[in-house]
């Protein structure tokens, strides 16, 4: 079965990739010539079936190390300059195969290079399928803030193939859930009680629950392509979730993305409950779920990094700390101050759930 | 005397700058914050100009080295680490006061951080006020490439202001004034003729100039914003000026930008005739008059390094060279493919021009 997504300026095929819908896009492109980006990673994990699917024979294979701490300037410059060796002109396409950093850095390298290439996604995790598929965000990381540095370009196609999940270790898999987890809690209170009946992940009906994920990511950001309202939705969990994520880089545990996330979702219910927002039963009910899907257990007392990560956040105004914040399960509201010290009942009551506290 | 040339998205205001003007765009642009960038030269020269006629308290001045070769990824570093220890949030501004290099960069700069905040040019040489005001190209050298690296982004407004020429020496002005050159070669004869007739730059009547310069580069731009046709026409003396340029950087003596513009102009003239386009006593009127605007005197020896760059051109096709070529005075041929041994024959001739040829 293979679902198609329509957007304003691309489509989203959902399924298993077949060979026709890409070379369609690279015959009729007016393509000089496509390169694949992949990390160390997705070369041998996702490359192979990759090219016996599509046939593909690119001009080259351009790679980079894995993981978020290689979403780098140094790791795109990396990308520029083979493209450059490569004499790749204004009509080349380059291919994204891997997760979000892949999808993130290569768009943005893409999008930058001789002003602007065209550019492919194939997002092979299911985070990167749920989280960079819709909304044209790419960009690196830079001093130590996360996609600081970036713009906003669409791809010309995405395709997402559950296949690639058996490359997938389960806590991946589990960590990618939390993009799932945030738009059924921002939009659609249905989804969130078939979600919650869902006890393995492995034998899910995968493609008409990505086209629901997706379609619910689609609405907010078609409603507001430059995140001025609405789009912001989506930052549920992230004003917190990105300052934890950041932190946990510098120990020896790091965290996925989707972990940081999702503990950054329960500590931004805790805080809508303390202000009244969302009533503690569901904040019992969100957080007591949650907490399946991340395995935390380092320490979040280095306070100031983790405020001067919430204070550099890109969604703040001035001084003021904003966040999305629940109001009940399918209901937000966007731009809703929060000050320091209930990130900091927050922080510490996440600690507690954790166990992490020094008794 | 104030003239304002409206384009579809921003104003270029072309004159003496008015406080008011500068200050309305602030005040109802809703702008958190707003950050001056210079480098050491218009720091000196033109910044206490602009803050006497303005009367404008920045955030911060922001300051890079003087200079194409700080036209660099480094530069552009510096530029966003500095944004990022003042918590310049979406809402901030940045206004580019300086030459090409300040607001090409500076756009750039502002374009990519943070997904983009909004800019404002202040061109302060005559070849940035002609060449950079209109279009949206902003970007950075890489890896020996002009402007490789980049993107397509608007300032929110454009201040042109003649008062800066005092800043300027004569080489300077000379230099800026070849895109002058070029707007008249390419699409209007009649301001060919007034342009050969000028003895003087310092005694010109500038803004109706400026405006007449601009007017062109706007009605050609528009019809194609993404430099898919027409705008190519732009790119006249560019191919071969670019390389030129590059190869001069190594020298002891580097060439200005528009000094380069104006030996790629007299070097894709030369081609043109000798593809049969142009008469030869047209190619002969426009590269007499166009000797006088630069002082060349190094060695072209490099070929090698000159081919890789023309090679390496953002216009090309795979391996086809593209480039832009009169028919006449007043009227170009866009798309016009040249060998390498054409270029040859336009580097001897170059050299046989300014008398470079060893005896």
């Amino acid at each position: 079965m293979m679902k198609t997504l329509s957007l304003h300026e691309y489509n989203i095929h959902i399924g298993s990739i077949r060979k026709n819908d890409i070379h369609e896009l690279i015959d009729q492109g007016d393509v000089s010539q496509y390169f694949i980006l992949v990390d160390e990673q997705t070369r041998k994990l996702c490359l192979p079936l990759f090219l016996e699917k599509t046939g593909l024979d690119p001009r080259a294979i351009i790679e980079i190390e894995s993981g978020e701490i290689y979403k780098t300037i140094e790791s795109c410059q990396k990308v520029w300059e083979e493209l450059i060796s490569y004499e790749a002109d204004r009509k080349a396409l380059l291919i994204n195969l891997g997760g979000g950093v892949i999808g993130d850095l290569g768009g943005f390298a893409a999008s930058t290079y001789k002003r602007g290439i065209r550019f492919v996604q194939v997002p092979t995790t299911l985070l990167s399928q749920l989280d960079a598929s819709i909304g044209g965000k790419v960009g690196i990381d830079f001093s130590g803030y996360k996609n600081i540095i970036g713009s906003f370009n669409n791809p010309i196609a995405v395709f997402i193939d559950p296949e690639f999940y058996d490359t997938l270790p389960d806590r991946q898999l589990k960590s990618g859930f939390a993009e799932a987890l945030k738009h059924a809690l921002i939009a659609d209170q249905k989804m969130w009680e078939e979600i919650r009946s869902t006890t393995d992940l492995r034998s899910l009906d995968w493609i008409p629950f990505l086209e629901k994920s997706l379609w619910i990511k689609k609405e907010i950001v078609e409603a507001d392509p430059l995140e001025r309202g609405a789009r912001k939705a989506l930052n549920f969990g992230h004003t917190i979730g990105h300052a934890i994520e950041g932190v946990s880089l510098e120990s020896d545990k790091p965290l996925l993305h989707g972990e940081a996330i999702i503990l950054g979702m329960m500590a931004e219910s805790f805080i809508a409950t303390c202000k009244g927002l969302l009533l503690p039963e569901e904040e019992r009910e969100i957080n007591q779920f949650l907490s399946f899907y991340v395995d935390f257990d380092f320490s979040l007392k280095n306070r100031a990094l983790i405020y001067d990560l919430i204070k550099g956040d890109k969604k703040n105004e001035g001084n003021r700390i904003l966040c999305t914040l629940l109001h009940s399960i399918g209901k937000y509201a966007i731009n809703q101050e929060i000050n320091l010290e209930e990130v900091e009942q927050s922080l510490v009551y996440l600690e507690e759930q954790f166990d992490l506290i020094d008794a």
